[in-house]
């Protein structure tokens, strides 16, 4: 019956790209603006590269413009031009739509050769060696019934942590190495000016083996936040990117 | 300050494009891919064409794939060709990555010039001498918390319900007029043969100015359900749009 | 590593395990006393037969006994010594410890060759001819907080609705074709004499090829319920495997 | 047709109040008592004022009165007379109805030309050289479901805290800045005696650019709690006011 | 103590407003526009009137504005000119701010006199001889937890239903007699042109002594809904009152 | 260990209670006022008595007065005398303390040798030749949670229905009888003069073995609801009482 | 009508009970069995002693027995005795009925003479000279609902924490004072032979006003819990009331 | 009546039971892996010894194996061998069906004599001279939904914390003795490697009469959690149980 051949092309399918990908170069957690970026880059230079998302669809922070007005900014569009998102000039910004961005990011990024899976959260560190070796992972599902369940192993040479504001893998390790990171984790007020170039340039390793890209990073180091400009974001999960493809080339 | 600015752009950019789209050719409600692919094809015709979406998200149930493996099938791969996703074959079906093709049949949408607000919801029909003539939306994170908060409307010539399984719109005629669909709006069984031939044959006008496709079709005429097979959708979405073209045209 | 080797072990146990089940003899829906009485008895006859539970754990309402005290009741004790339950008579009952029975049961059933998946829920029919050919799934936890996610598929010659007091199967049924069932489904009122021999005698096909055995015979045919008193539910289980190996057998 | 005109008015006409007063004199964040009136005499006295309110309605604590009891009490009756409540003398304090109360003061606030925006909920800080320069805000619906959508920024000279128990705005000072405020902010025991004197005194500047009003200055300075008792509240708002019109005549 | 005196001062009062309005010439059941309207020309006319809101504040569905939107739309402008709104001509339309609508009709009602209590829900009515007598209220805090708590009464010789979309009370008598209204109690679909009419003409008694006014009337005898243009409403209103003005001076 | 004591002789003697419990006269369901007059006038006349209340606190819709002004009133005060409440005269009413009323009531139930058990829930009825002989009752907790759980059983001679308002035992007549009660279950609007003589009137037996009490007369039989006045509660719950009493002494 | 007089005579007899008992000799928070004895001997020897209790019935934790079986023990029957409760001689303990004694006890406190109000919770305390004058309360409904509103106060000469395990009482004090008590407000482990005395020995004043009872002297000395057995707790209650009827008569 | 006996034969049955177990030589808390073990070895030895689980079903984190591919592994067979589970060798580790190991396990340790009781939550230690004497437990679906119900306990000679990743009881000791574990209570970041080693090597005695097995260890040292290999739990239980052997049999 076609129904038992529907499900068996799907489960092999999934399970043949998901055991393919329990080993990788780069896995990076959050498939939101920084995430899908250096997913983007990462798989555009050759690296093998997984995405996780814990929610059911990818994109993050994207969809919602601002307050829901499905409107993003920029301050500049060259990344935008590169994966086809047509961008408005408005005063010294560019306004994108929101749900374009979104899907053209994302689409670029699986068409480069990202893998992506989603609804499969992160709950904690494969660490050997003082060294971050990959994530933990579970079904998202599962976790927000508060199924006792165990998880399994996601490994890569490099982790990046694009979760966002929360920086979720930098919290695991503050939870067990207080030291690490001896203040809060959390974004400084807003204020767009200083924002960007500070993400961009505190973008990289945090502790070994562990990348923060994105959002994250301004939780990491008290940046400020802010807000619907995304160029940021790009530049950060690029950077991210780059650091490590130099890495894996040495 | 470039806060001002950012928040200034965003917020007449998205009045400029909703108050510029509260009258439309066409108004699709389910971003589902149905939805996208009428809009798509609508689009494409020159026809102008709006889709609201009550998630955050685009691309209603493709992400999942099947339970979470997040693989589609496909009977053809013509419209996956046209919107450029990458279709592998086993034995007599075809098998798309889930995230590629909610993102390239969005992307592409957008691109070809259809309309997209997300966090819209339509809560009720502009019926004018007992004919469709738009949409009562509303605010979905408003409507979520159950806040006492009045609509709006967009209308359009024709209206397409291309809300899936509870066929909303339909629906809301039911609740008025019983006699319209004697039956309960459900789906028959499934079985794939049989149902994705159907769902095509019977996409079109059910009530003067209300048209259905996708899933809905199913719960409007009790037709099997299909599964994680694509292929109908696609088709039921172009069908309508290739109906409503030719009578815009008329 | 050896995370990725155990991550890699148990997907692909998974994996393989589902699609070889993906096809059965006999899918068992529920895996409280009759369904597992009724695998057991499938399996010890080499029929294929799969079970599927939408709860974590397997054993449905035996675990509890009667409002949380841990101790159920038989009337006969024949299949008990057959698993191997420690039975203590007591007037004209037998006593049972509730974990020792629930855990046997389904031991005993593994052990035939039964297989069991947890955390599968039977969202509908696979109907073809007006026969029913298996069911459709998903995963229970993405059900349970209503991801929009489509199911997949696992078919059968003959399924089995052992989904207790629900009868779900046969609602399913009842939904699309109100005139099979009249009557509401529901048990009738507590009345243990009658109950048991009614529930074994009543077991069998209520739809071509669709059986219902246990608490869901009660349910479809109006017959009193029985409280935590089991040996009605195993006879009932094992009488559908008997009814279903003859059928095979032919 | 008529439903695009009423539809079309709306939007445009709150987009346009809304990008008015994206950047002000000052921004009033909360529309209790003290934020009222904090409008209200900015608005009279030719500022630009804009409050913010995350619920739907306008009122903060006013409504209920004490326990529901929807009386509410004022040891002095002056300001009550400049608004149009009526006030009843019982022994040394005057009551009034709790709904004529809030109503007049916020349709007198308006009319005296403090704008005003519900449902917008300020979720940080604009900070600029450590000084506020307004607000970060976002849809309370949106955020009240979780979800995640960026916020946009209301700009102003100065920056009022009435939030009230919580002093929310001092609070998010408090998160980056825990010297600032070395105290857990929070009221004192209630004392009315005390309480109103101290509120008017410690009402003002705690920030660059913040300054406190109305129950939030209970928070920041520990100060007794009141209870229903309003006089304070409105000598608090109408002090703040009074502050900062001075500052901008400077 | 001053505490004691506060107390004291604000439940005496409260006791002496309530038992006062346990007996009416009208009670009111719900204080949007329509209600307000209503208890405004009542008690300008000198008719005793009460008004209970379920809720903690006054206004219904008026804060909104159109999906949050704070605008409100008119045919016509001589009520907000009696009740002292600004409204502003855009077309055919006035528009007028939804908070200063709201706050202008609920001072206006109080101010002419019209008793208003808050957070008391109506959960029956008092029916004598076949008439509307009254109504059965309760603390509606109460009933939201679901407290097992009797009610208490408040009667009047007529009694309105404004509870809008629900019509609250029309539905209890519909739950005893359903051949009283035999169709479901809902409005049709969105047609403004014929909607603000129909409303108005068809307030009015329903059962002896129960009147219905605003959008209860569309529930009632299933008119088309209307959206944010609030003229309707406040007519509705004004003609409850006068219809039974009338009645109480014969 | 005085610890193993404690446990010991808690359990042991509710074990005690329960199990001489689970045959007797009369079991009745809900300890509100009719159901602990009915308790307290049978165990009087030497009736072994059960009741059994779901919550975990005894005395039904008694404690809050009405609204939560915890004071009820009667009629007639022969019984308050007769169990020692102090009632005060107003006009032609009795008040009471309802903390007083509710407590001494049951106070006395339990001296004159009613049994109760709180957190016992009646799930179901258990029926011999069409006649009630008892109540399938549950773990009240369990059932909220809503565990998989089976019932036990507490039997008796004659069943009383004294559950208030849902009349949760014809209820479940109802359910599986419509035929029994062709009208839906429920009181009708408020009247005080012509509830109290009705209840007190049709309180009796409603099906064999079962009786209602209380203001589930009032469900079944349509009768007008009441408020909080209780003399019509506790004469109905001595009449069934007095009805039953006289079948057992036959 | 007499709906009109019960809901009159209802409200005015409550509102004066209230108002009468806004200022007294002693308020008492929590109604379990440590602050009903306190009330009872409090009353009984003259003083003017108000209980309020959040719940909506009275009785705290006695209710349930152990684990839901509802037996309660003592290590003597004095006091049993002396509020007519049957005891059973098991070992050196005794045992009796739970919801006799819960009913027994609050029925003869209240005979005493101490007045009760539920549905009442204290938020907050009154504090004048740095000594407790009292509580600040609200509607316990409207707090659980979180409703944005004001409370009022009962003030007495003496307040008693008999909040039980929380010591709210003490709590709040702890939240502005730390300094007051270093520890953190928890009973230590169970341990039965220490406890009780422990309880009795340190009841009385922890702060000028402020007086604890019951469990919460566990909490706020970190003294051992005890588990279901009350001679403890109604010695507490009883020594509380002995030490300010002292101070009372000073 | 049959019902009558069945429900007495279960509540005798599970009183005699429970009474019976009271007192023991082991209590073990939690039955997944550890605690079933340890359950298992110490019966086998002739202890007596009685487990308590909180849920409803037996077996802890097993069922769902990893993500719910019901798959576990290990890295040894020889227990697996001696309860009769399927071990397939793949590389250098062994698969096994999840569901078998769990009932297995279970079923087992019942047979072996261990007493289990479900539905049974520890909510806090009886601490006799500082050493740990047994648990103070509560019906775990009343807790679920916070009913204000008292314990009773479960005493033993030794106590072990088989709580898994909570580690329950060390962290009932650390809330009131901070300095006996001055660390979080968490496990580290997983590595599979270094985990079991150090599981099975630091299980044993934290506290007087307390010890620790399974994951617990993990969270009380701080040790690496290691996900869905189950060899290390084993044998942690085993070694808990020998070390208890040991002592009794001193």
């Amino acid at each position: 019956m076609i129904e038992i051949d529907i499900s068996k092309a799907i489960i092999e399918q999934y399970c043949k790209r998901l055991t393919e990908h329990l080993n990788n170069d780069v896995v990076i957690v959050g498939a939101g603006p920084a995430g899908l970026a250096a997913g983007y880059y990462l798989a555009k230079a050759g690296c093998k590269a997984t995405i996780v998302e814990k929610k059911l669809s990818i994109g993050g922070g994207i969809w919602g413009g601002a307050a829901g007005y499905n409107v993003v900014t920029f301050q500049d569009k060259d990344i935008l031009d590169e994966i086809g998102v047509t961008a408005k000039k408005q005063g010294a910004l560019y306004t994108a739509d929101a749900i374009e961005f979104a899907t053209a990011l994302a689409y670029k990024a699986k068409k480069a050769g990202a893998e992506m899976f989603n609804l499969i959260e992160a709950e904690d560190i494969v660490l050997k060696d003082e060294t971050v070796k990959g994530i933990v992972v579970n079904n998202s599902a599962a976790r927000t019934i508060r199924l006792h369940v165990d998880p399994f192993c996601i490994c890569a040479k490099y982790t990046i942590d694009a979760t966002g504001h929360p920086a979720e893998l930098a919290g695991m390790l503050k939870k067990r190495k207080p030291e690490l990171f001896p203040k809060e984790l959390q974004e400084y007020f807003m204020n767009v000016e200083t924002s960007e170039a500070g993400v961009v340039e505190r973008t990289g390793e945090v502790f070994p083996g562990l990348y923060v890209a994105g959002m994250a990073v301004c939780d990491v180091f008290n940046l400020p936040r802010m807000g619907p400009i995304f160029g940021g974001m790009l530049l950060s999960g690029k950077k991210a990117a780059e650091v490590i493809i130099e890495k894996l080339n040495e």
